[in-house]
């Protein structure tokens, strides 16, 4: 077999064999293929697409290079070994709030996250935020606090994947990153690989998002779903919303605050409109994977379980818990609001300078650019431009205004915490770049602030 | 500028600037551009095609990367420099009956020949089956040749072109070759880069060329005549038939002979039947070459006086004048079929082996599949599987019988000329799957026998 000819094949429309697609992805993760092989072939497959039978193929290649985790000791009768996984997106913390309500249902999580690269940030790097949480912890001990309290979270391991890791860094730097086919068979096979049973996607879509366009979005969603369904895995897409940063905080130690703060919310707070795209995303996500779990066939009736979870605080408990397991320090704190002490994490959440960005004129905010502000993130050091890239966990963005809102000029529309002055000048363009404000009619202010944040489930 | 941004600007179809490809050709040149990024951009370009204006970026960008020639000296009042270049074929040795012709008619032409790889020739490869001719001449001595004799033959030196070299080496592991707009403007910039004011395209099409269909070959042909009027360079494409070898012999040696067999013709053997391919293909070629030379406006009035400058031996003398400048070894041989001595060059003929192929059946050849006899002859050593190899002079075949012709079952249809049986076992396979014998009525035959050699002027 020649990769010449494999990539032949591929760039005149034929269909690849799976003895073909083994080769290559065996063959290039034990450095036996040439990188500038490689990248021709992912251009020809980014350009001329896979079939659904080379996606299986790929997918399962891939699955096979990896690492494979054995979970079957978190294995026990009518209980499955469930996983979720994001697409990711600017201000995306929905992981650190579904999983501990989800593992208060008593859902059991073993979760492996990535880090942030570009504008979309990653889950292990915010956990990384609160001073000690350990996101390195070999599996076999992560498994073990998984079996004491039911759910832990930790880092994924660079061995796990290793034709996804080389792939990926090729991809990176030939422009064949956002290749639904190559996306949708990197994400799988690591779940297949993980030993997953269910699998719940959030599959972002929008400016913030990888994939800027919902069709996009969901012919990725269906890809993913008819691969789980070829793998015997039970896989659901939820399509979200990612045009507007999600949440009210873009950053680390920031995004950590939102987190805490929603899971401490009472009811009045957590019905609030301010965190209405947060709540619904999150409930959406939650409830399906409860449901998954085989925990509530009844997505609304399983809404409401959440709701109460949080509200009474067992969401909450279930989140120090798992903090306090990986090492990370909490201390108590007096709540004003609730006129209630609580344990919190402490954060590396030290900046130097505050500067509030005002609206420049009257007039409702009709966008606010996700992926601009992902950019302003990058530049004030609070994401990766390159892997090697180390994160400033303190900066980061607090908005007071959403999409929707009306402003007046000079009124706050965020807070921009920073270090560095001259990283802020940076930030500043693009965050400037990505607020649009305007005159619009009630019809537009109502259709804005009535849009949908889940849109579409498959 | 980053190379980046330059393959996804390819890879979504929108076209490059004129500074985006002079960065890409340049970097790439000096070793300032990965490999894999370069391999990802030709896929995209293969995939995604060339504009014209791109085309014409590419082309330039190429020439002026490549070392220029200067070729002024030859350039005098009512002269133009005048060029020709085939896209190559099994058996194709019209540059070396073509340009003796030319020359004798006074058109001056410094010729840069390629070298052969896979199943095409080079023209070098074949002179230097002459003992003693040197293809490796310096410039500025085969200027002074053409200024003395009116014609050189050299071969193409590696750093004329270091952006095409480069690029010419990736496509060939990455399956880019076959790119109409990567041949079109890989050969237009060697083009405009020699200094040609003139040139004639031999562009080939069929089982033993680049360009397997004659759409393709068409295609082709267009860009390139478009490109040499946009760089001022009056072109024009003769598209020949490439199907099964041109003319009777394929090898190096054996070419030779052929093309000193042809020159040596009196007019019975000029227009004898079985030499048709190989005239049709020579008086065209010739004919235009003369036309585009100012030498003479009307092609058949051309043909005319090619018939006569081969009958009256002038071709053959200016054959000889070539061989003998260049440091070629001749000696009088007496030719009993025309009882006369004549200076003949010394070839590197000696073989061990001659084995005669024969008819399995009786029936009319329909076809001979030049790809195939390509292959073989790379088999025997004849040709090059990679650029290193080193070329056996004196192997290859001399057909007794070609398409259209009856053969009874054990008649000849052609000898192998070899010196290692291992290598002949390896070639015989691909002889045997290149020649057709068919039952075939009168009108077949008709057919197979009239069927056009020009198929195209552009």
């Amino acid at each position: 077999m020649r990769m010449y000819d494999i990539i032949q094949k591929k760039r005149d429309k034929e269909e690849l064999t799976k003895e073909e697609i083994e080769y290559f992805v065996s063959e290039y993760s034990a450095d036996r293929i040439p990188d500038y092989q490689a990248s021709a072939l992912l251009m020809a497959i980014y350009l001329n697409k896979l079939t659904l039978n080379e996606l299986a193929y790929l997918t399962n290649a891939m699955a096979n290079s990896a690492y494979k985790l054995d979970l079957s000791m978190l294995k026990r009768e009518d209980r499955y070994i469930i996983d979720k996984h994001s697409t990711g997106g600017v201000g995306d913390k929905v992981t650190l709030i579904v999983l501990p309500i989800v593992a208060s249902f008593g859902v059991e999580i073993c979760k492996m996250s990535g880090r942030g690269l570009g504008i979309t940030g990653g889950t292990a790097d915010k956990l990384e935020s609160i001073v000690g949480y350990d996101v390195n912890m070999p599996l076999e001990k992560a498994i073990e606090q998984v079996k004491e309290i039911g759910l832990c979270l930790i880092s994924q391991s660079g061995d796990i994947a290793i034709a996804d890791k080389k792939l990926y860094a090729l991809r990176d730097v030939t422009a064949t990153v956002e290749s639904t086919d190559l996306i949708a068979s990197s994400i799988m096979s690591k779940k297949i690989a993980s030993g997953a049973e269910k699998v719940l996607l959030d599959v972002t879509a929008g400016s913030g998002a990888f994939m800027k366009k919902v069709e996009d979005a969901k012919i990725l969603a269906n890809k993913m779903v008819e691969l789980g369904k070829l793998a015997g895995i039970e896989t659901r897409a939820v399509i979200t919303s990612m045009d507007e940063p999600l949440g009210r905080c873009v950053g680390n130690s920031v995004e950590l605050k939102e987190v805490i703060s929603f899971l401490l919310s009472d009811e009045d707070r957590l019905f609030a409109d301010d965190i209405k795209d947060l709540r619904e995303v999150v409930f959406e996500v939650a409830a399906q994977m409860i449901k998954l779990a085989g925990f509530g066939d009844d997505i609304e009736i399983n809404k409401d379980a959440i709701a109460k979870s949080i509200i009474s605080g067992s969401a909450y408990d279930k989140f120090i818990e798992l903090v306090k397991a990986q090492g990370g320090k909490v201390q108590n704190v007096h709540l004003d609001e609730y006129d209630t002490d609580v344990e919190m994490p402490v954060l590396k959440d030290e900046v130097s300078y505050l500067k509030e960005i005002t609206a420049e004129a009257n007039g409702t905010i009709v966008s606010i650019d996700g992926g601009k502000i992902g950019e302003a993130l990058v530049c004030l050091g609070g994401g990766r431009n390159k892997k090697e890239d180390i994160i400033d966990s303190a900066v980061g963005f607090e908005f007071k205004k959403k999409v929707g809102d009306s402003v007046r000029e000079g009124e706050v529309i965020l807070n921009c915490l920073f270090n560095d002055k001259n990283k802020f000048n940076e930030a500043f363009n693009y965050i400037k770049d990505a607020i649009t404000i305007s005159y619009v009619d009630d019809e537009k202010i109502n259709e804005l602030q009535g849009k949908p944040y889940i849109l579409d489930i498959i």
